[in-house]
């Protein structure tokens, strides 16, 4: 299966600014990058993505995916990113079939935390079908100290959102953009990129999708969509998410954090440590 | 001037599930609700919010405003909020002219921390003047203080944004929601019921946003779009966030917990405490 031809335009993830601190006294201080990008799906314009710019063929193509304007990486011919114009030019093989109609759906569907490609996506919730997966409380502690290491733009300029697919402890990509949808959405264009979609999984060394943001029900389902079954956070669960999670069979799993974490549905999918004997009231 | 009726809609805003910790164990926690609401103006369908639902009529008026579609709160008649329908019927006096191509235009710039509505906003922001203030360094704690004693849903249930309104150190409006962008539209919603917009300000008592989230490019305009000349957060801030706080005047303080801070831009509307003497090197 031909992969879409990708240009590299990476650009600088941090800048330097300066800030003045609470003695008045002035600060050097990084922040993120933050800019907009115009997607043109064979010449038509589809949308304005703020990105942190440090993959954007990449956030592209899973943006596509998962607003599912095509259905497998084959049908994009390529993708250039001209940081000078910034703009990301997509060259479909064969045309995307009703773009028109397609993308003006999102109008009542999209927005931030507003309604998002919810309707879409939920569209989909009763077909997703996950694979049988089981991760062991130490592969668990592992990917969260693994998170914990990782050099980010996070660490030194704060105010992004990073997101990473591990299979079990296996870290295979860590991506941070400032909003993130945007860092899910380039998972999913890593995931085409890599074939991991159609590769065999070993249910005890699942994909795992992790993510600093909360899970909401549109991260849930996207994560379902890409066929992960587990979902880590360091931070919580919305109602939505929850109930989603529970419907198609996703474990997710929340304030991850050293060796703490909360695990809200599907338990089933996670192997418990032989939990420490305590001390029983007399 | 005619303020539009509202219903009272409110609903619960936490839910309890049982979770399983790390020991294997049930545990009881409360997570934050999250519902869909789907706002029609004059029967057209326009969007779908996901909402916490603390005062769903406040966000309708506000995202309406917000993203331009109506001018002026007398524009509206009336906003009622049905959740057995998960509805949220808006009618106009006069209608909304051009609403088919007024909403379309969203497809190109709306999406999540992907676009929003940064083109239609960005379009505003030369003209935008806001009012002389100048906020103490004694005010700013003070509204750091009332944000960490205030009772919310984040600290039952986690998982929420939060925004509050404050005129020098009196907080006018506190609001959480699932995500930052309602929280600020409920805000501007009740700025628009409150008249808060034509009152006139004292300067050395100003208009103070404060959000949990970062001080993004779309908060930092909204922010400036409502004339509120100072935008406090305990997260950081974007570069595009930065430039359009420089460009408008808007003084952007990130990292404020307890007694510290960074003044990102247009320090001249803080006025900071006489330094504590530092012990200068020999």
């Amino acid at each position: 299966m031909p992969l879409p031809q990708l240009t590299q335009a990476s650009a600088p993830l941090t800048r330097e600014i300066t800030a003045t601190d609470e003695f008045g006294q002035p600060q050097a201080v990084q922040i993120p990058a933050e800019r907009d990008l115009t997607v043109y799906v064979d010449k038509r314009e589809i949308v304005t993505l703020m990105t942190l710019g440090a993959w954007p063929e990449g956030l592209v193509l899973g943006y596509l995916r998962n607003q599912r304007l095509v259905q497998s990486p084959d049908e994009v011919a390529s993708i250039m990113v001209d940081w000078d114009v910034q703009a990301a030019a997509v060259q479909t093989r064969a045309g995307i079939a009703d773009i028109e109609a397609r993308t003006s759906r999102r109008v009542v569907t999209t927005g931030c935390g507003q309604g998002s490609v919810f309707g879409a996506l939920m569209d989909d919730v009763g077909s997703i079908q996950l694979p049988p997966a089981r991760l062991t409380q130490a592969q668990l502690y592992s990917i969260v100290n693994t998170i914990r290491l990782q050099e980010s733009t996070y660490k030194s300029a704060g105010s992004v959102h990073a997101c990473a697919l591990f299979r079990g402890e296996e870290m295979l990509v860590f991506v941070e953009d400032v909003g993130r949808h945007n860092a899910i959405d380039t998972i999913a264009g890593w995931m085409w990129m890599h074939g991991t979609d159609t590769a065999q999984t070993d249910s005890n060394a699942p994909f795992v999708f992790y993510t600093t943001g909360r899970l909401t029900s549109e991260m849930v389902i996207k994560s379902a969509q890409m066929g992960v079954p587990l979902a880590v956070s360091r931070s919580g669960i919305t109602q939505m998410g929850h109930q989603v999670a529970e419907q198609v069979g996703l474990c997710a799993i929340g304030r991850a954090t050293h060796r703490r974490f909360l695990c809200y549905t599907h338990p089933e999918r996670l192997a418990f440590e032989q939990p420490p004997s305590r001390a029983a009231p007399l």
